[in-house]
């Protein structure tokens, strides 16, 4: 049965869910939410996740929430993107939620889909010190291997790599960072990959 | 063989750690890091975790870091605590990385521990605009039920529950959110239960 994924373009958090189901090859289609106007926050919305936030996958009978707990499902599910130890895996993907994705997402909402006179300067610099801090500590991991846990692609590269496709700005060059560039290639030069707005509806040109 | 964990008493990553230790009755000794004089960012503390923080568990040979695998590896290697899917047991230990504790440290952090005349007041009010709306998530969700994932006390209720115990304000006043105190007293009254600076050497005290 074809899967079902809340998600918009926008969101590094359901890319990630997006990715793994796309190269993996189950059969999926995507449920757009309509972030912008409030659509993760109504009533109806925590009706399907509590926790009134995208990606949510459901598989049948289960849904699941949280981009990390999707990916460990996917990858458990297919056999596929899981060749590391478990630990390995699991450690990287809760660093990405606390120090990872978890502060680019919301830097990249301060500094882009905040109308420009109200983007709070301070707040914005104190969320970027955090979020060199971990592409840092992820630059450093990655010098001298290709992938994050373990000797092959797994599912916690698709979990560190959710927001560092977009096109917005929010302090991150791929220049800057030499071992995370050439990371983000092999990733991207997988089968099957694609870019977020061309895998999930939603993007800011439809809403400029 | 007694386990180590590197820890320091202010922090709720570590207590997580810390007190899943003591209620599975597992041998383990605190070994101090000094993170306010920066000892979790000298090279030599990133030889033993290149993330650069605390919690580290020791366990013979293996050495895990970030508190959410931690708790895995107890839960796992004792048979206690996984009473429940654990699909949902990792959803809610991911979501607290993203927005529960992993937002509290950092905002505790800024309200207690930086000098007053350098506490950054805008920054104080974004992280906690998302505290209080990931409270208001946690409330909902124990609202009419005991535990954080199933019917039972599991991991998840430890790594919730990592910075709400401490006296430092950060915006959280049990009063407030009726059903997480009342859980927050379901899990004290655990036999063993401790609270921080009771588990885990250092603490505001101590620096006076």
């Amino acid at each position: 049965m074809t899967m079902k994924l809340y998600c918009f373009g926008e969101s590094g958090n359901a890319y990630k869910a997006a990715l793994a189901l796309e190269l993996s090859g189950l059969a999926w289609e995507p449920v757009f939410v309509d972030f912008f106007n409030g659509a993760a926050r109504t009533p109806e919305f925590r009706e399907i996740n509590e926790m009134g936030e995208v990606p949510v996958l459901i598989d049948g009978d289960e849904t699941i929430t949280q981009s990390g707990a999707i990916l460990f499902h996917i990858g458990e599910k297919t056999g596929q993107f899981m060749d590391a130890p478990r630990s390995e895996i699991l450690r990287w993907i809760l660093w990405d939620a606390q120090k990872g994705t978890g502060q680019q997402g919301p830097l990249r909402f301060l500094m882009n889909f905040l109308p420009e006179d109200k983007r709070p300067k301070e707040a914005i610099g104190f969320v970027s010190g955090r979020v060199q801090a971990a592409l840092k500590v992820l630059e450093a991991h990655l010098t001298g291997r290709d992938w994050v846990a373990g000797e092959a692609f797994t599912i916690a590269d698709i979990a560190c790599c959710g927001y560092l496709y977009y096109p917005e700005p929010f302090g991150f060059d791929r220049a800057d960072f030499i071992a995370i560039d050439a990371w983000l290639s092999r990733i991207s030069a997988l089968p099957g990959w694609k870019h977020p707005y061309d895998l999930m509806p939603g993007s800011p040109a439809d809403r400029a």
